[in-house]
């Protein structure tokens, strides 16, 4: 909720089946003029046609009255099962609790980041605050996991929220490119739900004129590191994860050769196999790399695991394996870093290990 | 081994990243004088530079000589760990040793394809006749699967031999559109190996001119059932599968839409873990269909499983969840039918579940 209208931008799903939410978030954004975010666990309203296109904008306008505002006003944001209608009696009741809750800014962040959690294991908050010419400026944000969810989705949430004023246009391409580099490179499992969201409110009660020039960056900078730190930690707490992989590519062409070869090696079941079991198998990675489907030179790929050098200028070297495989045991942070010689592009991908403990908990939960 | 110079063709992984068999059975085919096929597993000679090429050829060289044919009148397929060189001097003995085994072509069928084997749990042999204007044709093929091995690389192979006559063009044109529709058209976890193979050898032994019209129609038709027999056996003895699931997608605009629908529902781990789990989860299902980079019509979706509807025009149906639930948990095959409204063309993805003993595979191996 926010005491004045803020400027609100947000990025969606690509997913072609997509919840009723996003379709109603995607025609309300960007915006110059919204004033609260509702959000609910436990039933996702996608897959759920007309009715749940009216669901949602009830949803809405109930959380924008609360706040003084126009039904229009709100945004929506629904995780959990699909297929099934949102039950608008408790959903009216929470809003009009959780109304009341919301009073300490403090406590409420907490409680609503909580609120929106599933799988999550713990509540995924991250904050920056810089000045600006003077102004002190917080941005704060708040992230749900995408784990497993009752009988149906995984679903990434965030929202974000800054007193910087920005434009929509503005907070918009903020958002839009803070995102292609944390929240679009994660994976859990690599599956696309119907209802990721990241949304950012920016309701400028820091005061003065919309950022520019200097300031802007400096405010992009610490916007963008709030994004990435949200985005790592819906990984690292990855449903039996027992590592949050960090894989890093240098010296691409460009940057979608980058991101290809670091999304690749990152959601292969044999790279995710190979680190759960402590395995420094440079062969996994490198092929990995290799049907990315992106053209490069064999003979220029040189790799790190955590620091020591594993392979270089194409070929396998001599490392002690027993201390790499220590140093993946002992650390719930894997770093894999790939580096090609075809550029100086960069990108970096985040994921989790592959355990038995994944598999037990997406193939048995309805027994 | 071909007691006359055989027609010969291959497909080989579009790994950027591969073995020296790769390089240079791609260099020898389309052949019109291929002898012998000369297959190793154990050590899958790939990053193994100037050495490891020298090694290809002397192993070619060797296996040639067997049959009284030229240095370059084999080919040469390796599996194993890749980065290690060839133990040339055991593949010697083995190549002096098999060519006395192979007397008996009966017998040597089911030798090679136990010799090709790695992790596989049974060998994988396929076979069809056909008359073609009095002569009877002979097709045969084996193949070994895409599981792990050694410390190393998933590997595919299969090898083809008939004895009808083909030019080494009508060969290669007959593989690649039938390996398009059966070995491309599978996965165990979607990691390409360095070293994946597909060989036709065909001698012209039934005598006569080489195929055309009708009977080349006919001959293709065998030949491609051979090579979707040959696939799906691979799949179906995947590492710590329990389910062979069948992912068939119709009403697509075109054949590049279908393979990417049927690809991307396969290779969802969720989709996978949802057989293992025995549950008939209609959202994992089409939510991977959505997010397969195709653009179709989410209201013209619908949905099968093991012949029951889930799924209808875009929304979920009543069924009986428990019985659809003991038909996957009772049958080794599930069938994922997922109907779209945008056309009429059909594709097929063959892939295994993802089970808790995959993972322990793939990650405790090397303790």
């Amino acid at each position: 909720m926010s005491e004045e209208p803020a400027a609100a931008a947000g990025v969606y799903t690509t997913n072609i089946v997509c919840g009723a939410p996003v379709v109603l978030n995607r025609q309300r954004t960007p915006s110059d003029r919204i004033r609260a975010v509702v959000i609910n666990s436990g039933v996702a309203n996608a897959c759920t046609g007309e009715r749940g296109m009216k669901d949602a904008e009830a949803m809405g306008s109930l959380a924008a009255a609360v706040c003084g505002g126009k039904d229009d006003e709100a945004l929506v944001l629904s995780t959990g099962i699909i297929g099934e209608f949102l039950p608008m009696d408790k959903i009216e009741q929470g809003i009009s609790a959780a109304a009341v809750k919301l009073g300490n800014s403090e406590a409420s962040l907490n409680t609503a980041a909580r609120g929106m959690m599933t799988t999550d294991t713990v509540e995924k908050i991250a904050g920056r605050t810089v000045t600006l010419s003077g102004r002190e400026i917080q941005i704060t944000g708040m992230a749900k996991g995408a784990a497993m969810i009752g009988p149906n989705m995984a679903t990434m949430l965030a929202v974000i929220m800054t007193d910087a004023p920005l434009s929509p246009e503005m907070a918009q391409t903020a958002l839009s490119e803070a995102v292609d580099d944390s929240f679009n490179c994660i994976s859990v499992e690599g599956h696309m739900s119907t209802s990721d969201s990241v949304l950012l409110l920016a309701n400028g009660q820091a005061g003065g004129e919309p950022l520019e020039g200097d300031d802007l960056a400096t405010f992009f900078g610490a916007f963008a590191e709030v994004c990435v730190e949200l985005a790592k930690s819906i990984p690292a707490d990855g449903e039996g994860a027992t590592h949050l992989i960090t894989v890093e590519v240098t010296g691409c062409a460009d940057d979608h050769s980058a991101r290809a070869i670091a999304k690749t090696v990152a959601n292969s079941a044999l790279v995710k196999t190979a680190v759960t079991g402590a395995d420094p198998n440079w062969g996994r990675i490198v092929s990995a790399a290799g049907y990315a489907d992106v053209d490069f030179d064999p003979k220029g790929v040189t790799l790190h695991v955590n620091g020591t050098l594993l392979y270089k200028d194409g070929t396998p070297v001599d490392f002690d394996a027993e201390a790499v495989s220590a140093s993946i045991r002992d650390n719930r942070d894997t770093d894999i870093l790939l580096e090609l010689s075809e550029g100086d592009v960069t990108s970096r991908f985040w994921t989790t290990d592959l355990t038995a403990e994944y598999v037990r908990l997406n193939a048995d939960y309805h027994t």
